[in-house]
């Protein structure tokens, strides 16, 4: 089994998640951790404003990463950017490839909760109805606009290596609600530790894990 | 150009050695970021007891992962394993893939330096004399029997995801020296932001960086 890994959007974002992949697998050694190829390519271009304006068109380079990792022969493959999950129904069924979907397994998690929830993550995710859409029981609570302008600074700011920055700028972002979901993956790096967010990387990561025959340690996002 | 990294040798040096790899590159956008492809087979069969003694052989492996980031264009393979480098000569030449050698960068760095060196590694690389024959003007200082238990204790606990475990270990692993080299690409998990430590990955990573026409952001190591 070889799990892939198509990412690079951004590059942080996915080396985060490779570490994550291999914390989160239960393993005494190399050789009980899983198989994983991973394409980085940061020359994809830019997912937000596709969403939002079509101005860019980054799914030519979503198409042949996805390619390159089915012919590696990956079992299943994962894509650390929330935003690029708006293109994920066609890039499956183009490719063939064994995607697993971050969205999907956050719905899966968040199954039977209702009240406000936080989102904090791209305009591009925010407008496409990423999780409103997939889980439209809960009482989404978007920020500000003046929130999401922190929003956006603390992704900018992780994506050019300033992670002290970027946390700054996510402390400064937070919505009203218990619980928020972290809907952009470079968002993990700038959160920290805090303990009133859910990290679907966290999700995904322990789905791939699973459909790699391996076991994902004990660490449960919060509930 | 696309970076390759032959890695998994262990999972958690290969993630190390791709976000140090990010942090290292000067940009301000994902798109200025290296295009980066990784195969990461942690089932490789141990590289230490094939130098110490021939009774593993992690050769087939070593040439496959080779092939298949050489298939996959890249410009420049690293492999961030110091014990893997015993079989990068015979490597390069059986799979024709432009290899950037880990132990000649450290040499380059270390060029005219003379006095005791520390050399903190396992012992396959100790053994196959990778450092002590490319650097003979510098005396290596090697650990005791006592420290060397620690170094590899430090070893395997990264391996199993035991961080704060692995740099207790290293702690107590230190040799007499006013510099040494961490010849062991777990050790940098374990050993923190040490000021006496030369890590030959942060030498890899702005080798490779500059082999793709990057800028390395101005990080010196130890002098």
């Amino acid at each position: 089994m070889i799990a892939g890994i198509l990412g690079g959007m951004g590059p942080a974002a996915t080396a985060e998640f490779y570490a994550k992949l291999i914390a989160r697998t239960a393993a005494e050694r190399d050789q009980d951790h899983l198989r994983v190829a991973i394409w980085a390519d940061p020359t994809v271009p830019d997912r937000v404003a596709a969403v939002l304006d079509g101005s860019t068109d980054p799914y030519p380079a979503l198409l042949a990463g996805a390619g390159k990792l089915r012919d590696l022969g990956a079992s299943v493959i994962a894509i650390p950017c929330h935003t690029a999950h708006f293109f994920l129904p066609r890039l499956a069924a183009d490719s063939g490839a064994p995607f697993v979907d971050m969205v999907a397994e956050t719905a899966e998690f968040l199954a039977g909760r209702t009240g406000p929830v936080g989102l904090l993550g791209t305009r591009g995710t925010i407008a496409a109805g990423l999780y409103q859409r997939r889980v439209p029981e809960v009482e989404w609570v978007v920020p500000s606009e003046a929130g999401q302008r922190e929003v956006d600074a603390a992704v900018a700011a992780v994506k050019r290596g300033d992670i002290a920055g970027g946390a700054a700028h996510f402390d400064r972002a937070r919505v009203d609600a218990p619980l928020s979901v972290l809907a952009c993956t470079e968002l993990p790096l700038a959160a920290g530790k805090s303990g009133k967010v859910l990290d679907p990387t966290d999700l995904l990561a322990d789905a791939v894990i699973r459909r790699c025959g391996g076991k994902p340690v004990d660490v449960r996002p919060p509930a």
